[in-house]
């Protein structure tokens, strides 16, 4: 396939400082590096890390002005010199995700861990994301976006998607057994209890509210949870197991601190808590007696590495995996983040990228 | 070997309720069941669980009236009328340990997890221990003590040295990668040591105070780090590894809670905190944040399961491991609990069980 | 529940001497040992090994008078004065299995290795099994059968269903990857396909004829290879997967040597070939140079251990296995060895055993 | 460190064409791609593999015209412009691997098998190697030398002291337990007895003649057994074993076929066979049915990856592997190969390479 041509200048919402404003503008188009594609990006999803980038809630430098966004799909368009069709090829569907770039030569990277490579650079934080037309990414690090898989829908499986797939992995939980998943109504628990189910899993829904109760039986959990109705969180997580003992594995999807200070108690002996989710300044905490005596594992699990990407969109294109999700267009990102900072959100956004002119 | 004649009566410390006070005193020698062994304890450790049990310190009742002990080292005189010479042999060495049985039936057991059975009998807890004469165990669940091992020296091994040598096993450290033990100086940190340079580990032992230094020198740490002096633990911890990015592992055996809040800090990236010691009350403390994007595990590990006892005694009968230890009789159990309590042992205590008359 | 009646006399399949014949006469109902369970057995599969066994075909020694059988399901009627109801309730399904018993004290069973124990009893071999209707075996190594599952389906899963969910598990293969299982169309590969997709794997059949290419795709095998009509095996193998580089696994069920020396062709580099299937004298074969060069795994895979067996179960309990199987009497034995003989079984037979008078 | 001056011709041994002969003649230095390096090779192994390469003995096409040799130690004297200080420096010691390069980009790459990637490139035979004064390598394939380790001793180790690490890691054998080394009084024995010892393993070590059981036991092999001496071997490595239940691993690092059919015999029921060796035309085989009920893995393992490398330089670093090697000029690389070709060489030949003028 022939290159496109390729603009001078492109739409993107930047800040220029930390917590904004957003502006919607145009700006240059970016160059690739030698091993880089340009990647013009046709859907992104919004995330709640992006509102904590634009919010500078971490304590992690932001590159500014930012452009945000690490869960792009689009095609390539033009590629480095040392890039071959066997990394990425002019015209093919990709995925720009969180980790944009590793060096792919220390000792994480050596071990295919390329997410705790000290010199990774992530999308929509320490470098420009997809909320703009044209997006740079490591050739390397992209993810191949198999043929018929619509744009739109696949974009909050490049971030989402990935990550609760790779807790799935990191639980050690083996086919037959189960996962509760607490903060089951939301974008990633959502897709959490697609994954496990494909993947053999039992689940067993943990969150509030007869709307979250719907999507959860609606997504196969045939136990649901309300944390918020329970006298003893513990002791009926334990009861919804056959045997009474707990589940295998907890995934920790929530944005609230609680359930990591719970999920060590009701975990199953040998069991292991997955603590995915970030809610600000908060901790992990578990009795030491009850723990030695259970012999749990809690593993703590970042997002997936690109093979783990490999993976999950595959789930996806064999088509056991739906993506509740709303598209707007990227100029009306400011909304998606107002909606977001009120918690009105319910599934998750996908914003439509202008084509270029 | 013929059976010896058993005496009808024997000398033993016993607790008539909690709290104490011992009496040493004479009581009948117990019956084996069918599937249990009655072995002669020639000497027996004291460990600090069995100062937690005589004083009901744990969420866990004590049987009344209790005869403590769990490392008790001795010989088979009797068994139950199951017990064939492929388990069990009269006149063998064996140990008993803090597992004195278990189902062997349960999900934990059928997955070599004996220690977590819902079933398990607890020696000097749930059942009458090795501060006896003669005890009772499963046979099944007995250690067997190679040929030529001394019975005084390997009886702290049956609890510690199994213990930290499980905990090892749980870290997943490999040989040339690096543990860093929490404790190092004490009776666990000691073995510990041990145990980790004989599985190919390197060790950064973490205590304070020149003579554990001293002691952790001897044991082959080339790294002390006294953590009463460090201004910055988390720093010297992780400057004391060859890249500065922290141990592969780190195995916590203190007495204190706050190293339970430290380690998730310091260890390497993708690393291991295995929790073993039991410090009352105390909560394992990680930040999420943190901890999601070092990806870092933190392992909880009880005692060893049979075979994993079996492997830490033949460590210590090729000569790896080297117990310091000093014996007392049977009767002066309450001088070494006072000891104990006021903090002054260094090492471990081992009794030395009087022969039947 | 109170335990019923036992008759002393019950009818039975036995053997006088190796290589029959079978007769169909009374003999003396036995008696469980301290640890063990009596079972009346209900329905009992018949397995190609009972065959084996009648003929003397392998290099091990069979009981002799030999009731034969090793895939009974049926009721608890009575039992050893060791065995509580955690172990076994009186009244309860339950299932026996190949291994009968074992010491459950040698390093292999300390390991949850039970089928490598070196006193392990095998039913139907070494000491009587199923085709009667009161069977002994070890209390500890029933099967649990869930509630409302039929004892004659069950019954087949008890080796066949076992076998295969455990050779998958050896695999390694993760839910999402590709096992190619040869002999798919036979009884083990038929529960193998189905095994498999409930664990989230794709399968690729492979086997000869129109009938078991039927068979197949009912099992949900996407792909069907007849290695008859196979111009060259390895290539058609290959290119059945996407990317051409083979599946992850292969699963060996098939009854002749030759699949047993090309299996290392076509996995995938570091996939796993794993063994189950014993065609006599056989041998595994694989060329150093080229398995060296990608890694590959060959892991020969015997029958379940416990957890297995109670993990198969399950699945089965849950509605995700079908078991293609006829009944007949089990004075009809006889003429299934026949049919066996003749190679002329598809699917598998169980037998019902006539009720106690 | 700045640059030194880099000349435009180098000594060099090359063959035009299959079967050599090798010349040994000036050719041009070569220029380092974007993301490589040029290497100053100060000494190179001479391997087995070398020979090979030159006769054109495997069945994949070697580079011509060809320079050898895959066991360069080297200083980095230029690098491409992608090249940061991060991945390689000007000045460091770094080894020249088999792997000169892969894609770090497919599934195998992905997967840290870099070993396995179909687009590799392979020094001394799809590209030149070290048998040169200046060669080019990826830079992120090169292995990182510490500070203080001879060029000499270490080349070896860059191809057969990283292969058998990785053998043993691929092993599973832990420490404690015990690996049966056939061939282990050649080049590749003698450094896998010494690793497995640093690596808390037993060894039994099988080969033939007096002089290789006292290299044997200088290695630290407790047991040497003779093969052309023993009248039944699998008799006696079971014997070796404390237990007699055999090794839990054996490690095949012969250059003739029979250890590679009798290995499966004597391992111990699920222990493993790794495959390492690569006799010509040679296969591997074992008995299915014995294979079976024994549940043993036979595994293959090829050279290491990066991080494989950088763990088994790191042994060497620590003091714990010594290198048996004779120091020969370049120019003498044919004679060399004539001893190789008659079998009269005992440890390993390592090339001075000639400092550019």
């Amino acid at each position: 396939m022939s290159a496109p041509k390729i603009p001078t200048e492109q739409w993107a919402q930047i800040a220029e400082k930390v917590g904004g404003p957003l502006q919607y503008k145009k700006i240059p188009v970016p160059k690739p590096g030698p091993a880089d594609v340009l990647i013009n990006i046709k859907y992104s999803g919004v995330c709640h890390t992006d509102l904590h980038a634009l919010n500078g809630d971490w304590p992690l430098d932001v590159k500014l002005p930012l452009v945000g966004g690490h869960e792009g799909a689009g095609i390539v368009v033009a590629r480095g010199e040392l890039v071959t069709d066997d990394i990425a090829k002019i015209g093919e569907a990709v995925g720009v995700k969180w980790l944009n770039d590793s060096c792919l030569s220390c000792t994480f990277c050596q071990q295919a861990d390329e997410p705790l490579c000290l010199k990774a650079k992530l999308s929509g934080y320490t470098v420009d994301g997809s909320f703009q037309q044209f997006c740079v990414a490591s050739a390397r690090h992209v993810s191949h976006i198999p043929e018929g898989v619509p744009l739109d829908e696949i974009a909050p499986v490049l971030c989402a998607g990935i990550t609760v797939y790779k807790g799935l992995k990191e639980s050690g939980a083996r086919p037959g057994q189960t996962v509760a998943i607490v903060g089951a109504g939301g974008g990633l628990g959502a897709l959490a209890q697609q994954y496990a189910k494909a993947m053999g899993l039992h689940t067993i829904a943990i969150d509030t509210g007869d709307d979250k109760k719907k999507l959860c039986e609606e997504m196969g959990s045939k136990v649901f949870i309300d944390f918020a109705k329970s006298s003893d969180i513990i002791k009926d997580v334990k009861a919804a197991t056959k045997d009474g003992l707990g589940p295998h594995a907890v995934l920790l999807v929530a944005v609230s601190e609680k359930p990591f200070q719970q999920a060590a108690e009701y975990v199953r002996p040998r069991g292991t808590v997955v603590v995915i989710g970030l809610p600000a300044k908060a901790y992990i905490r578990a009795p030491v007696f009850e723990s030695v005596v259970k012999m749990i594992r809690i593993q703590a699990s970042y997002v997936g590495n690109r093979q783990d990407g490999e993976e999950a969109l595959d789930f996806f294109a064999r088509g056991l995996i739906k993506v509740p999700f709303k598209t707007v267009d990227l100029k009306d990102l400011p909304k998606v983040f107002d909606l977001m900072h009120q918690g009105q959100i319910a599934g998750r956004y996908v914003l439509k990228i202008p084509d270029p002119e």
